[in-house]
């Protein structure tokens, strides 16, 4: 299924909430982490393992209610060769759920390098003339920045829309200094021109409900910027980041939605998997309780906004 | 010692090549790939397996002569997880040869994952109060990409100067769409800005020879660019890539050194690593001495440009 009208499926099932696996080490229940200093020694093995049965647990607690994930990069590769076994893992667990999994990757470079990004997290590898393998990290979609321009991001546009895959360009981002690049721009400001690029390169990529796959990142920080994003690229489906610890207020989220309730999804981590932290001096025991309970929280929350 | 320095001393004692470890899997010797399929059945692993033996083999042939090599991560990454291990295994070949190495990966988050990144490539991670572990892909430097503006930045460049690294952060790129977000700006261009943001924030991590660790990317296929970020920009580092395939001349490149002939190194990938192609229909025997060859011929013109 095109992967726009996928994420449609999802947000009429369940709703447009997404939950972040973003497993910082020094936020992880205390005594899964000495569990497994206790099994495998002081190691990025042991921290890697406890990282997969926290997400294990997480996804088992949180799918009956949740339908997308989103796995940030950067939290399994800084954990060496055993975090990116747990990245692999983590999708397979995800997929058994059969949830939507965006990656988090923020990956870009000029077209050549692209494709390598491109085969390995969207569309598989070829050698030769009849070799080909699926590929390795596979989610349902990719983070990507457009700091190359067009050529750098066609080979994603091209090999996710062969094999029904998503994509989100980095328009407008949730900090502080988002402005530096983002807000210049001659005739208009930089991220309405990314908007603009990402809707003319994602026009064959529509699905059924009219949302392309070639979506684009835009920060719950922003409601102004969000509201006049919409209006303006209807077609276009909006991941939001930066509710809770980054500050973006869910109250404003409605206007990312298009009239039916469709358009966007809302991506929130430490306030749904770490929610466990609210209770003082906790060592986690039940963690992914506190975590389910959060995500219906903000499910329902996020229901009551888009109708 | 600081990265800057180790840089320049690598260019007085060898010169500025910077050879590109990009193993496009179609590009690798046919007999070496054959051999791998032979061995452990047509699979990713396999192909990672190749990878290593080819950079092993590449750092052999090349390291009397080149002092800093390039790991293009995207073609590590496309090979899943056998492809990081070949990852881990090079950086630990390069190092075992004292070669300087720079990771490309082009990384970029808002500041709470920026540090994730900037652990894992640069620093390395802590748990709690007493728990320390070295950075699990320990390269001399990455590269980083600026869209986020300043905040997304900082992570990276406090973790590279606390821990003796270096940055590259992305100002100039090669391709033809370069412009699209480089060339804006309402009072200069963008990337001019980017690099006067790089060299304000880098201030504190000059070496030296005057030259800060965190320097900027600028591609070979802009000379004019090159020339002016040189005279305006004195202490940045450049990493130039774009010769060779991309189309750079390197005859502008002497437009890029400080007067005393230091401050840049070039990057070549394919012209040296795969040049074993340039014979019709080869199986690859001896591609290492193709390379050695092709690095000794670049690295002669490059020392000859800067004196």
């Amino acid at each position: 299924m095109n992967f726009a009208d996928a994420v449609c499926q999802v947000v009429k099932e369940k709703g447009p909430l997404m939950v972040g696996l973003d497993p910082h080490p020094n936020l992880l229940p205390p005594y899964l982490v000495h569990k497994w200093f206790k099994e495998k020694g002081e190691t990025l093995e042991a921290l890697a393992a406890c990282v997969l049965e926290f997400n294990r647990l997480i996804l088992d607690s949180v799918s009956p209610y949740v339908g997308i994930i989103k796995i940030q990069m950067a939290f399994y590769e800084m954990l060496g060769v055993p975090g990116m076994i747990t990245l692999k893992h983590t999708l397979e667990e995800a997929k058994k759920k059969e949830m939507l999994v965006v990656l988090d990757g923020k990956r870009n470079d000029v077209a050549s390098t692209a494709w390598a990004y491109a085969w390995g997290y969207l569309s598989g590898i070829s050698w030769g003339e009849d070799k080909d393998w699926p590929p390795a990290w596979e989610g349902d979609a990719l983070t990507i920045t457009p700091y190359f321009g067009e050529d750098g991001l066609w080979p994603f546009f091209q090999e996710a829309e062969k094999n029904d895959k998503g994509i989100f360009v980095l328009c407008r981002t949730t900090n502080p200094s988002a402005s530096f690049i983002q807000d210049e721009g001659k005739n208009e400001k930089l991220f309405i021109k990314v908007a603009r690029l990402v809707e003319r390169m994602g026009k064959t990529m529509k699905g059924e409900n009219g949302f392309s796959s070639a979506g684009i990142v835009v920060g719950a920080t922003y409601p102004d910027d969000l509201e006049f994003l919409r209006k303006e690229f209807p077609s276009l489906l909006f991941l939001v980041p930066g509710v809770g610890a980054q500050g973006g207020k869910i109250d404003y989220l409605n206007k990312g939605f298009r009239e039916d309730g469709l358009g966007t999804i809302v991506n929130i981590s430490r306030r749904v998997i770490f929610a466990y932290r609210e209770a003082i001096d906790t060592d986690g025991w039940g963690f992914e309780k506190k975590a389910q309970e959060q995500a219906v929280f903000y499910q329902n929350a996020l229901n009551q906004l888009r109708l």
